[in-house]
C-alpha cells in the first residue's frame, strides 16, 4: 500500500475537470489519463483555448448576448426590427432563432432559467436588465422565449409579472408557439404537447 | 440570418474539447458557456492544468506506470516481491490494486488493451517492452490482471501466447480470479460471471 501515489499535475488536472458541471471524477480520470497520451503542443492548445476565451469575447451590455464587439452586432444592425425583443435563456439560442431566419427583431439574453433546486433566482439571471430597455417607448412587444420546460415557463411567468408590476404600458407580451415540432408524429407526441398544441391551434 | 457570429474564442474552446472521448459539440457547447461565466483566474487555472499535465509526470520506463520519478516508487521499492509481474491495462488498475494491499509485486502497464475496432493493435501498447524485462531469469510469475472483458481476455491471450513464442521457461503465467464480486448476490451474477465463479471454486 501506499507505494503509488498519482502526479500531483495529474491530480491537479483531475480536480480542474471535476469543477465542470456533468463530469465527475471517472470521468475525470478518464480524460487525464487519455490527454497524458497527447503531445506537449495539444495540451498547450487546450491550456490557450482556455486562458483566452473571453479575449474577444464581450457580454453585449445591451441584450446581454455573447459577441465580439459592444454593443453586439445584432443591437448596432439597423435594418432589424427594433421594436420587438426575445427573450431566451442562451446564447445558443439566439444562434438558433438565427439560423431559423425566422425572426428580424431583438433579443434579450438571462443567461438561464428561474431554478430555485438549483439556486437560481431572477437576481442570478439578466432579468432585471430588461427593464431600462423598455422605458423609451420604442418596443411593442416582447416574445418570451424561454425553454417549454417547468424553469423556462416559471421564467417567462415571472418576466410577464415584472412587466406588468413596473406599469410598462402598450407593450404586447407573446410566449413562443408550442405544439408539434415539424416532423413529429401525432401518435408519439407526449399528452403536454398535444394539449398545448390544440390550444395553439389556428385558422387556416 | 447570419447576423450572430459566436466569437472566435467561444468556438475555439468548443473544438478543442469536441476532441476528448465522449464530449460531443452539444456537451462541448455547455461547458463553453458554463465556463464564460468563471472568473478569468479559473480560466487560467484550467490553462495552467492543462498545459502542465506532463510536468514532473514520468512513464516510468521499467514498468510504464505513471509516476513522479524515474524508475517510479514501486520498480525502486526494494522491499516488493522482484519475481511476480503484475500486468495491468491502465495506471489507475494500479491504483486499485495498490488499495485493495493485496499484492506486493512489480507492475507492468499496457496504456490500453487491444482493440481492434478501435485500430488499436499490439504494437499501440507496451507490450513488446515486457519481454526484456523477462530475460534476466528473476520473474516467476505474470499474473495477467487485464479487464476482464472481451479486449481484456484478447490481450491477455495474446501476451501468454507472446512469451510462449519467445520460449520464455520457468515463468508461470496466471490469470486474475474471476468470479462474484465481494458483496454480490448469486442471484443476480450473469451466467458467464457464475460460470466462471464456478470454474474457479477453491478447496474451503
Amino acid at each position: 500500500m501506499g507505494g503509488m501515489r498519482l502526479p500531483k499535475a495529474v491530480t491537479n488536472l483531475m480536480e480542474q475537470l471535476e469543477k465542470l458541471p456533468g463530469i465527475g471524477p471517472k470521468t475525470a480520470q478518464r480524460l487525464v489519463f487519455y490527454l497524458l497520451h497527447n503531445p506537449q503542443s495539444e495540451l498547450d492548445a487546450y491550456a490557450k483555448a482556455f486562458s483566452q476565451l473571453k479575449q474577444g469575447t464581450v457580454i453585449c451590455s445591451r441584450c446581454r448576448n455573447v459577441g465580439e464587439a459592444e454593443p453586439c452586432a445584432i443591437c448596432t444592425d439597423k435594418s432589424r426590427d427594433q421594436t420587438i425583443i426575445c427573450v431566451v435563456e442562451q446564447p445558443l439560442d439566439v444562434l438558433a432563432l438565427e439560423r431559423s431566419g425566422g425572426y428580424h427583431g431583438l433579443y434579450h439574453v438571462l443567461h438561464g432559467a428561474i431554478a430555485p433546486l438549483n439556486n437560481i433566482g431572477p437576481d442570478q439571471l439578466f432579468i432585471q436588465e430588461l427593464l431600462p430597455r423598455l422605458a423609451g417607448g420604442t418596443i411593442t412587444e416582447i416574445i418570451l422565449a424561454t425553454n417549454p420546460t417547468m424553469e423556462g415557463e416559471a421564467t417567462a411567468m415571472y418576466i410577464a409579472k415584472l412587466v406588468e408590476e413596473n406599469q410598462i404600458k402598450g407593450i404586447r407580451l407573446t410566449r413562443i408557439g408550442r405544439g408539434l415540432p415539424v416532423g413529429g408524429d401525432l401518435e408519439y407526441a407526449d399528452e403536454v404537447t398535444l394539449a398545448k398544441a390544440l390550444e395553439g391551434r389556428r385558422e387556416l
